[in-house]
């Protein structure tokens, strides 16, 4: 076992909660679950190791997983699984990410995009990478519920989902998202932590800004992406 | 120097973005400002020493700040402040969050709780430290414009601001965020990030629930907290 890397075609949940979630939705994508020799003994080791028994999965007891991958935190289990796949279905509502670039962000960004319905979401490279141990941890298993897909380009994804409304949010315009029609099906983008989307978006579709006071510069990109996901999936 | 610790009388930004928010609002209680040796020479570099110069502030030009502060981190400016008050005003609406317990997230509640218009925030202990290095970055300066107190327990809190509607966010109602009337002045009401609030709180004011589906167990707090602050502050 090796630190994570991207171009690993292994990641791992990090946490007891993190990896029965892992074990619920992607059973089949399981290698190996490794647990800490001073994780306790009682109900959730018990029906971990059932669990895993009853799939097949190995399980192996050793510190050296969680020295390498989990070293100053208060981990218990891992989980190691393939990256797999989760194809984007094209017809219902989506999340466009243009390149996001915190591993924690994309997390909770998937977690909201559950919890709010929105289950389909596409990536704009460069971006982090969905399956960085940050982010599934981040995401508290929500990576396991929603469906993915990377692009090179956000032309590269507007071509293959074809007619749809596109909503992208930004600070350059006049329409406030507490006054916005969401059509369906639609696509709500939202650009980098940093700089935000790049101005040649304020032609695709209806630009939306979600107003704010003039004593922050912006929201936090998680917040952002939450409060329009729970004013349009309201609507 | 020594490491933060929450009993110091004295607080850090670190970040050169950071500093100059302090400097913009607190500058009284500026204590210095420490560069890093590398920090390149620039116009932020310039204008920083000139205000520090205007203020007559102290400058040190040392790694050894950095190297306690900050050791992992691309940081080239930390300011040095002393903690400073900045009592709640009784008569606005409120934001409360009762035993928040991470650092980041409270800095984030604070961005957006500015970001809404939200300039009063009371914490019930046991809660983290809002003078935490890691909360004042992530409120990104937020901090410095919001107002707040601790109190012991919710009852101090809601002696002291007298008659006010109170909206406790929890899972165990049916009344929705997007059908609620928010009265005026009202308290916010937010539990702790893995408990909630204890279930006491049913019987004060009018319990609020943010509709997410079945797939997640529960938003994250400063998503929660966001949403709840755009539904109000819209209204």
């Amino acid at each position: 076992m090796k630190r994570y890397k991207k171009e690993n075609p292994l990641s791992y949940t990090l946490g007891a909660a993190l990896t029965f979630e892992l074990l619920k939705h992607h059973k089949e994508s399981v290698k190996a679950v490794y647990l800490h020799p001073q994780f306790s003994e009682g109900q959730a080791k018990d029906e971990l190791i059932a669990l895993c028994k009853k799939e097949r999965i190995n399980i192996c007891e050793s510190e050296k997983a969680f020295n390498i991958l989990s070293p100053k935190e208060n981990c218990f289990v891992i989980g190691e699984f393939e990256k797999f796949d989760a194809p984007l279905q094209k017809e219902g509502n989506h999340v466009v990410l243009v390149n996001p670039s915190n591993a924690g962000n994309l997390g909770t960004i998937l977690r909201s995009c559950l919890g709010f319905g929105y289950k389909d979401i596409a990536i704009i490279r460069p971006a982090v990478d969905i399956f960085d141990p940050k982010t599934v941890r981040a995401s508290m298993g929500a990576l396991f519920g929603v469906r993915f897909a990377y692009f090179d380009t956000f032309e590269e994804y507007a071509k293959l989902v074809g007619e749809r409304a596109f909503y992208p949010f930004m600070l350059q315009t006049d329409t406030a998202l507490h006054n916005c029609t969401f059509k369906k099906p639609h696509a709500l983008i939202f650009g980098n932590e940093s700089s935000g989307l790049p101005a040649s978006f304020l032609e695709i579709g209806t630009p939306v800004i979600i107003k704010h006071s003039q004593e922050i510069d912006s929201l936090n990109l998680p917040i952002a992406v939450s409060v329009a996901l729970y004013e349009a999936s309201k609507q």
